[in-house]
């Protein structure tokens, strides 16, 4: 079967049937007609579209180890290092049709699961039909070119505990019954980005366990159809307010949608049960699987082309309205421009120090990514600022679309730029709000803060798992140096 | 007359006939029901009702002294300190009602209103007339409580050149011809907030004038009825969306509506022309009048009312969320709390360093303000940021009120906080949200930014400005003592 | 008797006995004539005479209630605003005669024994006769104008331990003998800054408690003559490297030599200890007998003048070189002007929201300063940064005062400024290289940001003892509110 | 030759007679036992000899093509990314033998004269003579490993005003005569690092010219024995106060000594001319000859060793005194590690994007490294600070080696680290301090700030340079796309 068009993508959406709570309704069908997904909705089957793109599809596609048919790249299992570059550009198509906007591509879950299918040695620890059972499930995936959301974090309740003692074990997602053929799963997760317009649902291990026996049904990692029985999805209200391309360039295509995820007695039959209790492997899931710098590899591609985007309109800006001789406007164009750089560097870098993991895979240089998963969520947040800074005023002066129907000739007058006409100065003001002032940038830039989980936390654990022995041996030598 | 309510402010909105641009239509009538301002007019009633309210009344009027009525203290004319603390006190209560958020009460012209009708030397430099028509105006609006947006800057097109060399001098408002009875003004100025609730348009000097003969078209002020004919407002697109109390709690009270203005050879009568032709007298307009002190002080009052609204909600959520107890929401919060202080001791430093001026006004110490009103701006872009960083995820796992109706088990299971029900917590997250991220709390990162003008540029003005002279003579000594 | 001349100061030094460590010698008789600490004695010997100066004495001094002689103003108990207002007055004499850089000057200490030797209530819930000695204390520094020094935390050999587990409470200085007419101290402390000079060591309550019978030999306070048996100071190697006023013309004249304080069965008299054995009362002891309020009131009117020197010292250097036009030069003065503002505005305020203590001391509003001790030590971090911005090179390219005599035409020629002489020129830069780059600059940066602890701690003790309900309170009432 | 040892280099200093201004002295002989040059020249002889250690050798070293003979690895025209590579190899030895702080070893001009003396078709555009001077040259220093300083800027006197413009044009070194044989200088130029023991100096084009007539004797390039007659330096105050490797470890080792250059006449023959006259070509200088890249590939590899050695070092502090286990000190850690990575993969990343010039050079890619230069001087300000927060007052609580003597006992009890010994823990922290308080560590981190010139200009530079054009066009493509 391999790569699916657009239209194959939306056909099997509407065919779902999976419970969403949105805005006071229940929606279960017709999903790509709803005004809060069909955005999202069309955006994705466009990147669906592009792997059958002549312009597009070498770097999208490989051919399928079983079929020989295409198959999408971020499925490639990398053996060299000219394996992760092809992954990257492949990648890069995606990311760039988005603009790094769609945080959550289906490349982004195919990297876990390319790594997860072929991490025998980890599963076999436990149990090797883990390993078997994940591989198939990657297969499948490649093969029927499914699109995966996935949740990873316990409700935020009480953040003064951890997760599994949320209200005495009872919010957080937990096996609640073992039966032969599988298992049944209760409680909570967040945070499910894209969940309504997906086919499955990950379900992997979440953050830290203490590994005592309190965390046993806790520990886990299973995948799940979209629509099983028992599973809700609670949606965050829409940022999307019904503007067009015009008036709401990036909400009208690019808004994810988030929801809490309510397992009200899900069956998981066995076969998509991929680790159950042993805490140990699940707090090792990202780092020894290899799925820890395939996802990373993904992520700074994707936030490559979001500096990129971000260079690009202030730059544009600057021309429009003739900021750009001004060194403050410089100094911040300036700021953009070395994260671009920082970013490409971090990705070329990690792929050239790239090494073989255990099981053959080729993965990028982990210490490399991991300082580019703490470095981008902070450098990011400046991203807005700056573009709020350039426009300034501009942003509160700033009438729509419709507007141009009964104003056009003081809009044409009193909204041109330098070099634009006013009616393309409001429509590049648009964007600019739509990407540094609406609700849409506002949950962008707290996405991305806490992509990865808590800044705090992810510092410490950069500097517990970074060796640093060889650099305090350096300054050890010096102190006892006679010369 | 003297102090009007809620309702007779809104019987006078409903027979006003100003040109409106919004969201694609005219509009011209029956203001107060129109879904784009009817919160506005109400949150702005609310505030006309607080003048009676047996518990404020007091605090926010004194007797006129030409009726004996009560009138809005902050038209009293400051004579003493303690003067000075009774319109912050009036002040007070209007900024804490809507906790900052409206930027345009109409406490703000006012106060510039009051130090023109009692500056009567500076006017005097031109024509002892135009002082005699503003103490005329001013006690107009004082006795009909009136309120009044204003507009200040040109037109944006490009920066590289002064307002008033935007396209040949054609987009900037100008005086287009002198007349007998008055003056006939064409073009555009930014940014009038409140524009489609207002009574009364002040159109006061702009950014810095050079002083030759071209800039004389352009250096007036003026105060101009809200429905005069030929003034038309191109409105900004909303940022409420429609949504209640619950789920817009700051948008649906206090979105202001910001508007460009087109004096579309507007007519205004000799009498409400209050300068002319004076780029010298116009660029002095804020400095010398006493207008600057009397403005920035209802400025600094309502921020101090803001910087205590995000730390309250800071708590709220800290405790919520049990987050209290960690060390980096601790330097976080105590941030909040420094700025609550240092903005509250620039305002009663100002006070307690007030002097008279040469028409015997008291104002407020200048620097201290000029200090604070650079301060500020900087110090609010942090606010935001603060309360994205607390809520985390929680901002993303958002449901609204709607959804209570179809998942109310769901979010009092999985949504509850620490301390409060899920109901409870996802009404206070949603207040978060509107606070720092959706569209409205955008704005408001951009305009507390941009309050007085480019940073940068006030960062000049405030060096300019300032005596270092003896600090410099303090360090010219030390380099020349013996000792 | 009442204050000394710098003369008798100078007198009194040279007949101590102290056991002084420094630079690999024990020193302990002609104290003013060592290098390393005959320009500190100098400064202090001038502070002094100042009181003696007809120009400064009003300021400094007030006539005393026991002899009516003129003793330091920083004895005066405040009874109401305008005394606050004259404590203040003379405090920043002293403190602009260093421009803040003596960070140690007798008024600081001298704060702290006013409020203690007032705080009757406080000391009656151990034993009055904490209360009357303390007092007695107090009047004989007044009288015989004593300098004390100070040391407050325990050695830093373990931070994640306590002061008292360190090293199984071998290292602290405690109690380890109580007799019938005293007490024997052993262990260290730090940091005493200026002991080299002072009259008086004072050894009041350390970081905080936890109350336990562990702490309780920890739990103390007492003065002790400089030069009691047994007491030995380890000073730091010294920052002042032998240069005159011209090349070092701030650690010549304002390096005050912090010193490890190491007891060595110290004993100390009875009528010399103000607490003992009373855990709880010692973590009051800041906060409940007004010393914290006075002492602080006194820093920030120090900081005041040091914000104020590198404001002056900004701006000669912009004037010097020709860069005062510069945009970015003109953000950096408009933040230190802000910080002047910002700082003297909290005094300002403190001072205005004084409120009598239960003892009758009019005392400065602890929030206000509390704030301003959590600001200071954040913000003054870049004013060295600051002043190598603008010097730049200019302090990379600058020969000595020694370098006149061999190439006088080449400095004059080559290093001269656009309005300043070659020689000139350097001294300035000489100046802002000390302030800046050199040692004494890199300690007094490093004082600054620890003056009051870790700002880390201060932070989360500023949190809990801030009242926020009542802002919390304003947030519940907005959530709750119908319209 | 080839390649010299360092007794040979000593020799030859001593054998030098450069006029050398330094605390109130001329100095011209015995250079290498002056007390300001010794520890200096000593390092740099350690260096030399490093080229012989076996361990080293073959990464410091390759054939020469003319005699083949042993030659410093720096001096090798790169012509694949392997030689790039090879390079960094022995830069790095270098780099970490100082840990970065010595800002001016001989592979930073080599790099220059590599490229320059390959940048055949540059040169052609004024005169190949140039070109065939600058190889001839480039071999000569290859083949007698000679050391190098430099001087770029003109003095500082007037900023606001270009180089040549400073009092009328009569201080910025410049051309006053030009011979057949040669051309007379004369004038100042800053700032000259390491000029006391370098063996010549290069005198390559200034900041920007502006192209005018008036720029023409301001348009040169050229090279000098550093003991030219009429050449003189000033050199800067010393920052090594005379302590031992205990006490200074870095200023002891590391203190370059910077000086201010005269030309008093000073005669250069004409085979040293390298560029004569041509304002367009000395402003083309750095990015058109390849010595940009070549030079920032080794200024990135030196500022690696530095961000790595302020790594170790904090992780020696942390655990000395049992603070990492604090969440700040952790978050400030992970900055560090950041640190070292984005430094190491833009590195990586400017070598594995490198391209051939059109002279056959294997250059790294500048964009890289443009933003690599203009990201180290501001990321590296925050080092001295975090080592300072980390220390705390274990900095000012600090005696010296000599105290040992006469205080052991106090200070192996009380100044004691968690995990070392007293004597161990003042080692420790006299490196910290040299490293984040002393004078040393003031200049170094003004030096990085401004190691390529003022960093406003340097944004400035970038955002001109760099391409901005292809990411301006995706914001116009996403403008005008329908769906």
């Amino acid at each position: 079967m391999g790569i699916r068009t657009g239209e194959q993508f939306l056909a099997k959406l509407n065919a779902m049937r999976p419970h969403l709570v949105i805005d006071g309704e229940v929606v279960s069908e017709n999903l790509t007609e709803h005004p809060s997904f069909r955005g999202l909705a069309r955006s994705f089957a466009a990147l669906f579209d592009l792997q059958h793109d002549p312009e597009h599809r070498d770097a999208l596609t490989y051919g399928s180890p079983t079929t020989g048919e295409p198959v999408n790249v971020s499925f490639l299992v990398p053996r060299t290092r000219e394996d992760l570059e092809r992954r990257r550009a492949g990648m890069t198509v995606w990311a760039q049709y988005s603009h790094g906007f769609l945080g959550r591509t289906g490349d982004y879950m195919n990297s876990a699961l390319t790594a997860l299918g072929s991490a025998k040695k980890f599963f076999t620890q436990a149990d090797p039909a883990y390993g078997e059972r994940v591989e198939a499930y990657y297969e499948m995936c490649r093969e029927k070119d499914l699109l995966a959301t996935h949740t990873l974090i316990p409700p935020q309740a009480n953040r003064s505990v951890s997760g599994s003692e949320q209200l005495g074990g009872q919010l957080a997602a937990r096996v609640v019954e073992e039966r032969d053929d599988g298992v049944v799963v209760r409680g909570a997760r967040m945070l499910a980005t894209i969940a309504p317009i997906a086919d499955e649902l990950l379900v992997f291990p979440s953050t830290l366990l203490r590994g005592g026996p309190d965390d046993v049904p806790y520990s886990f990692a299973f995948a799940i159809q979209n629509d099983a029985p028992g599973l809700r999805y609670l949606c965050r209200t829409g940022l999307h307010h019904g503007g067009g391309h015009h008036d709401e360039p990036l909400a009208s295509r690019f808004e994810e949608v988030d929801a809490v995820v309510v397992f009200d007695d899900v069956f998981v039959p066995s076969e998509r049960v991929f680790m159950l209790g042993r805490p140990d492997l699940c707090n090792a899931w990202y780092a020894e699987t290899g799925a820890g710098p395939l996802m990373a590899h993904q992520v700074v591609t994707r936030t490559l082309a979001k500096s990129e985007f971000f260079l690009g309109l202030a730059s544009e800006i600057a021309a429009a309205i003739g900021i750009d001789g001004f060194q403050h406007i410089q100094e911040d164009l300036a700021e953009l421009i070395r994260n671009v750089e920082i970013g490409r560097a971090l990705i070329v870098a990690a792929e050239a120090q790239a090494a073989l993991s255990d099981d053959g895979v080729m993965l990028p240089h982990w210490p490399t990514l991991n300082a580019a998963r703490n470095w981008y969520p902070k450098a990011s947040q400046r991203y807005p600022e700056i573009i709020r800074k350039f426009c300034a005023s501009g942003l509160m002066a700033l009438p729509g679309e419709a507007d141009l129907d009964v104003a056009r000739g003081d809009i044409e007058m009193y909204l041109q730029g330098k070099s634009l006409t006013g009616p393309e100065r409001i429509r590049l003001f648009k964007l600019a709000a739509d990407a540094s002032v609406t609700g849409f940038a506002g949950r962008q830039a707290l996405y991305e803060y806490f992509f990865f989980g808590d800044p705090v936390r992810m510092a410490g654990a950069l500097v517990n798992s970074y060796d640093r022995e060889p650099l305090r041996e350096r300054i050890r030598e010096l102190l006892h140096h006679e010369d």
